[in-house]
């Protein structure tokens, strides 16, 4: 029986999946961030190797049966990329050469069988693509926190940290977000409104120690304050941070839209995930563009990776094909 | 004759200048950066020892004359800074402990003898100041180019490039931006208004080469983006820039003015100093707050901490004495 690999490298996590050739999920890992870019190439193939190495031992079969393997990536493989990942796959016995694929594509082709519509994606980054004919025809966005990410978390997060900033500072308006902030540096308790409002050259002495803090922290972790935004409830500052982010990833997903392509849009990324008020948001935005389109959520992009393998091997992936691949992964003890 | 030293500490030059207690500028030097946290300690500490050196030196006085010395440092200085430049002060033979004060404090010394008053910056960071019977009384922004400096370099050259990006990716309206970042980037030649329009993915093949070479550069560099912003002329996404800019430092200034403190208004840092229609545009607008305030630009804080050193040992500054220290030290011939 000839058997596929897929593999969802991220940044904070890979995920890898061993299905047979009728796609059927037989075994399935999960371990740390695998992205050369993020984690350093050493870190990233240990990973990578550890991940392969579990789902073939789940799945009870050799490395020798696996006769394609795609790697979805953010940023793609580099020749060295390829080179490193395909001696770690010989190592394990497996033959076949990694292929590589866009993270977004592996999340679209998570969602969907169908070889036409679109991706939205918001998590630490953003970004949205335009499938056509089971290929990418157009991408936006996902440039990066310091170029690009509209409504992303990081995108939210820097404002929710500046309006708090802004607010210490008589900048901007007063908003609950500067106790949410200092009280998850640990600088404030809440339920302490005016916190920190001593002052040193008339700034709040609570300033300084707040910048010291994050300016020591690398910039994307300040999509952890993102939760913030969500949390301040009705504070009109937050609630304009998160109308912003919702006209800011539809605008990303208008971008890509084309009439005659109506969908299903698949949807990716814990910002857009957890917290729905901001889906239904961008949903009703979309609306304009996309009507009676499909959101479909899907929760990252190793069952597109191996449908992506399948594919690389001739196997036709329609909706029953891909429903016994979606099904028989939620189905292993380790998912 | 006792001499004082006052020295303004920048992250990408240092200037040093030797006073004679009757406020007569008689040694000026500029060296490299010397903040410690822009270029790490032992360089910090050699480019200002370099720097007092060589401006003792050129005033003909030894060490030993010096009785009270100011440094001019953004981030003031820590226990460590203050130990290692002390140090440094008695290897020249300066018996005087080092006595910190902020940058954007000696930016306003420099500019007026008045010991009330405002400060307003915009260089690569951007903030302001109220000044009151010779002390910081308020202080907005300059929180660094992550979390605040609105209106700055870096948040001017983050939007453009931002701009021409979104431009490229269908997410924002055409801008001259594109041509400009792309042709500085070396990536287009100008004249070839839709440069880099080739697909892959569906996205302009430029993107890619553009997104490698920033994400390599610390992100501060996408300062120097600011000039494309002055360089477009009536490009709509650049003069909206512009005025975003404009009302930005606006707000600033707005947040630490008050009634009873009429001015003047110093004016420091590279954006507004060589960008005429920006400074106008700022003073229009802070008419509203400040009206018949008087603007004064400064180019850097050596004349300030010189001033502060003659503060130190009980000299009164007042504008006779501020005129001959700003009129010998620009009659200094390395000045």
């Amino acid at each position: 029986m000839d058997c596929v690999l897929g593999v969802d490298v991220g940044g904070s996590s890979t995920r890898c999946a061993v299905a047979s050739s009728a796609g059927r999920c037989l075994g399935y890992a999960k371990g740390g961030g695998g992205n050369p870019i993020s984690v350093g190439a050493h870190a990233a193939i240990e990973t990578v190797a550890g991940g392969i190495g579990l789902a073939l031992e789940r799945a009870k079969i050799g490395g020798e049966r696996i006769v394609a393997v795609v790697f979805c990536m953010a940023g793609g493989l580099t020749s060295e990329d390829t080179a490193a990942f395909g001696d770690t796959l010989r190592e394990l016995g497996i033959r076949a050469a990694p292929t590589p694929a866009g993270d977004l594509f592996g999340n679209f082709c998570s969602g969907t069988w169908q070889t036409s519509g679109y991706l939205l994606e918001s998590g630490t980054g953003a970004g949205a693509l335009r499938i056509e004919d089971g290929e990418v025809a157009k991408t936006s966005d996902g440039l990066g926190w310091l170029l690009g990410d509209e409504g992303s978390g990081f995108w939210i997060g820097r404002r929710v940290v500046r309006a708090a900033l802004a607010d210490l500072d008589d900048r901007g308006p007063r908003t609950r977000l500067t106790e949410l902030v200092l009280g998850r540096l640990g600088l404030a308790r809440e339920g302490q409104p005016d916190c920190g409002r001593d002052l040193v050259d008339g700034r709040p002495a609570v300033v300084i120690p707040a910048l010291r803090m994050i300016y020591k922290w690398r910039p994307v972790e300040l999509a952890g304050f993102a939760a913030e935004a969500f949390a301040a409830g009705d504070d009109a500052v937050a609630a304009a941070i998160r109308e912003e982010a919702a006209l800011s990833l539809d605008n990303t997903l208008a971008a890509v839209s084309r009439p005659g392509i109506r969908g299903p849009v698949v949807i990716a990324g814990s910002v857009l995930l957890n917290n729905p008020g901001l889906l239904d948001r961008v949903k009703g935005l979309a609306a304009r563009h996309l009507p009676q389109a499909a959101f479909i959520p899907v929760p990252d992009g190793v069952a597109g990776a191996v449908t992506l393998a399948l594919r690389q091997i001739g196997v036709q992936v329609g909706r029953a094909q891909f429903e016994a691949i979606t099904d028989s992964l939620a189905a292993l003890p380790n998912r």
